[in-house]
């Protein structure tokens, strides 16, 4: 049984109380927020504190807090030499405290307040500073999802870079088409298929592989009849440069 | 039982003689190509022809070429008065010729050779000059798919903008995080689940709503971090352009 500590109240921290609480192998033990309502509905009031005084003997500390808050936080750990982790995608192990074991344990996903999540295939990206540690975040890790990955400090960082790209980046070329739909009174929905069609193909096809359309086939005529329909100067020069970077790739 | 006449031998006519083999209410009479070669596997011999004098009698004629080979094959049809549809995202239904009665019907769908295609939920995008030809179109959509939708000309163009965006545009910020987790050896698959769910994220919510990461949260300090990270001059700009052009949606 991995004893853990869970600290923070937000999307995250919710996610992970909710998770643990269903993981037989791990005990729940304690839940640390400033604020603590929105963790009441999850856990019993006794079993939540704001008082970093009171805080429980456990194998692990999870540290669920924006990235900001992160070092913060640690300082305030009222103990020595334990295993203090935090779940963040873009900051460095050593924002956590030298005075405790330092770790990381991030669950690569974006995480929508109120939507369910599937644990089980999510890739958790771990790091410690020596082999006993690793091993019991392995295990943590294992008690949750299928995908436990050994990722650097440094290749988390890149990773945090690609994450932007295939998620966020991606969902804004989602806000162009559902805009293009609304303007022309086109229901988005009919758009659904071909987003998840070119979301599945990667799992089999390389992206340069699964490329197709107009910039790939330089076909200049229609490139220019989209930039013509593009009004806005802002989404002209999106197209383009998109279109040019597509371009770039394959005469590499 | 709707008799149909492909013409063409590409990617979307392999795609649609295969489908329409299995319809129900669809009597696949014939298929035309220049070159009949990558259709011998699909089809008998003694149904296709590459001599357009050969042309069967059928209740529609489906022109599946690449967008600029429409018309040249349009003028080629030795009969008058027939229903003449063609399959393309970004052909107007004018460059049909004004003998026959035009139409479009256009599966919104990225096809890729050898990969399987379930037409079930492929919206297929139908118009046509009359009632009566509509309601053809109509059913044969239906008997391929549980989705035909209504397009005009006009919408037809703006939508394929939209498909650009959401699948070219989409599958080229997969390939710029395929790109930087080979650099760092990173295994791609680690990104998959962060790709699916952000693809399934927007059957439920619009993309302003499922929104997330730095850009839309103005994290100036992450945004910089990735800027310093990414080498590439043209990555950069992309990085930089995507940023703003999040930011100023939200504006809004």
């Amino acid at each position: 049984m991995i004893k853990v500590v869970l600290i923070g109240s937000g999307n995250v921290a919710q996610h992970l109380i909710q998770v643990f609480l269903q993981a037989k192998e791990v005990a729940l033990v304690q839940a640390v927020a400033r604020n603590p309502r929105p963790l009441a509905a999850l856990l019993p009031m006794d079993k939540i504190t704001n008082d970093y005084q009171k805080i429980t003997e456990a194998d692990v500390y999870i540290i669920a807090v924006s990235d900001d808050a992160i070092a913060e936080v640690a300082v305030q750990l009222p103990f020595n030499n334990r295993l203090v982790v935090h779940t963040s995608g873009s900051s460095d192990i050593s924002v956590l405290q030298d005075n405790n074991r330092k770790g990381v344990f991030y669950p690569l996903q974006t995480f929508t307040k109120g939507k369910a999540i599937d644990f089980a295939k999510i890739p958790i990206c771990i790091e410690a500073e020596n082999e006993i540690d690793y091993q019991l975040l392995e295990k943590l890790g294992h008690s949750i999802s299928q995908k436990v990955v050994s990722i650097t400090s440094e290749q988390r960082k890149s990773l945090h870079v690609a994450a932007v790209f295939v998620c966020n980046f991606v969902n804004h070329m989602y806000h162009m088409g559902h805009e293009i739909c609304e303007k022309n009174d086109i229901p988005f929905e009919v758009l659904h298929p071909l987003i998840q069609e070119t979301a599945h193909k990667i799992m089999t096809l390389s992206p340069e592989e699964a490329q197709t359309g107009p910039a790939v086939r330089h076909d200049s005529k229609t490139i220019e009849k989209h930039l013509n329909f593009l009004e806005d100067s802002n989404d002209k020069q999106l197209y383009q440069l998109l279109t040019q970077s597509i371009q770039y790739v394959k005469k590499l």
